[in-house]
């Protein structure tokens, strides 16, 4: 079966790893079994969050589960990494974080220690990001049916904002907050074994980002690319919009450690997981306002590509021979667990 | 050590079962570790669900995991269980649901029969408690770092009441909607190979019930009994409260099968886990009005105690022959992955 055709969802009787990998399987498993099972418009729009009007509010509704492994890594820990995965959901819905809810499931034998340092950095990425913890749960299952620690947090936010793919349209700018690859690659040179010196994961709030873009820009959508990176969000978007995405592959910042690391490791930066950056989707118009005010919070901020009708459901990348290629999601992404 | 001497948090460095199973060792963890350091006025409430005030209206925002094992039992499975439970922990509050979100972390190697036979008993719930699942998350670790299927759900909900064990009073009626243990004695039976025929777990929504005493009477908190059972439930709040409890054991409705399963495995039938019962405390003027309501929902439903001023952080039963024992939790109550 050739990797470009679409999946039954019975190809496999069974769940593989790639399942939850990001790439194609993933999308096929959402796509084909849970969405059409559970179907109602909120969930059908398929983003990182959800919107529920009440009493004239929009919510911002939003879960993440955590299994990364190991739970201790270069730049950070699952517990700030739940904490600012979920906040970031929120804020790339453009909401206002209101409260966050943090469910454990512990297996048995994991050392108080380590859950008491984990639970530090939830309390500090919490106020960091001045977001109360308001609700929570503990579950502990038997030695080896878990491992160590898994972290569900979800999270309620409030947007005056109609941000989403649904709004992406032919001519807008595509921004790219920072350089890519940090955190997966981070974790990935850290189970190898691999000393990249001082590069760790770029996990972090976004929320401030976000509200600033806001207020300077109009803005269409913003996605976090964590699983499946950059290239996932992309190649979402122009296949759900059915739309075409052109990417110059020369105006992608990566840092060189990371370029080196990945040629190592096998991978390609733009398939792997960040876990402090943000794509935003921009009218044509707003695109220079809204790079400027996303390089205040980082220089390497870049606009790497354009929203066509040319091409719907292609994302082509021009490499810097201007030659082009297409970029499309693997069956299944080689980086299990990265968050 | 004694079993009724509070536990430093030191006195063991690894996880335990007993952690997670509603008894001494869960308060523990949760007030000695958890709440100290995520220190907020919603958190430490330590209701089953957090208010959230924004615009004027008050939120309800509620999370639980699912570790049940196994994954599918009499009268339900951990899709139903999942969605009725965060279902109930608003009910509870006296909040309407508005919205839930649904988390997969799957086990490689999972028959995706079994994923798509829970998805479809999470649609059935959903549907008939006719609230919409409206974000979700899928996570896959490795073949022996999870057990099948663990699901976190989180609810969202709207309430003009202020229910709360806060709001607990000497003087106040404690009902109950039904006859305990069913649900964990469900479980455990099944595990143990043991034929209790027709005895299934009682999982079941809450909302409908909550909304008809609210409407009737008024009601100073409920409580679903889940894990740790009726017992955890009334200790929680003798000691949270600092007043004291008086349950007529005569009154408590138990099933004939469970009663005679709680023998056979060593069980007490307060301690066992329920899944779509509540507990009310009520006003001693709206108590006969408020069990007229619970009646109608099922004819078992009892007035099986009263809150006092006596005997504080007391929980005593009063025996059929007149007798008082006092009403302790476990130290960890001896059934994991109940819920």
């Amino acid at each position: 079966m050739s990797s470009s055709c679409p999946l039954p969802i019975t190809s496999t009787d069974r769940i593989l790893l790639g399942h939850g990998s990001g790439g194609k399987l993933t999308a096929e498993l959402i796509e084909k079994l849970v969405v059409p099972m559970l179907a109602n418009p909120a969930l059908s729009r398929l983003d990182d969050h959800a919107l529920v009007e009440h009493a004239g509010t929009r919510l911002a509704f939003t879960t993440d589960s955590y299994v990364v492994s190991p739970i201790f890594f270069p730049g950070g820990d699952i517990g700030e990494l739940a904490v600012n995965g979920t906040i970031n959901d929120l804020a790339c819905g453009g909401a206002r974080p209101l409260a966050l809810s943090l469910a454990f499931i512990l297996e048995e034998g994991t050392p108080i220690a380590d859950l008491q340092r984990v639970l530090a950095s939830v309390q500090r990425a919490a106020k960091r990001a001045n977001v109360p913890i308001v609700t929570g749960d503990t579950k502990v299952v038997e030695r080896g049916h878990a491992d160590q620690i898994f972290i569900n947090t979800s999270g309620i936010g409030v947007t005056h904002f109609a941000l989403g793919s649904e709004h992406v349209r032919p001519g807008d700018a595509i921004l790219l907050s920072g350089p890519i690859g940090d955190h997966g690659v981070a974790i990935m040179a850290h189970r190898s074994g691999l000393d990249l010196g001082d590069l760790v994961s770029d996990t972090a709030p976004l929320h401030e980002l976000s509200a600033a873009l806001l207020e300077t820009s109009e803005v269409h959508a913003m996605r976090d690319p964590t699983r499946g990176g950059v290239a996932a969000t992309l190649v979402e978007i122009a296949t759900r919009r059915k739309l075409g995405i052109e990417v110059d592959e020369a105006t992608i910042p990566v840092r060189d450690v990371v370029r080196g690391a990945c040629e190592l490791l096998g991978l390609d930066p733009l398939l792997v997981a960040n876990e402090g950056k943000l794509v935003a989707f921009v009218p044509e118009a707003h695109a220079d306002r809204a790079l400027a005010t996303m390089r205040a919070f980082d220089p390497l901020a870049a606009r790497i590509g354009v929203v066509t009708d040319r091409h719907p459901e292609v994302v082509e990348l021009i490499t810097p021979v201007r030659g082009r290629r297409l970029l499309d999601l693997p069956f299944a992404e080689p980086l299990p667990r990265i968050c």
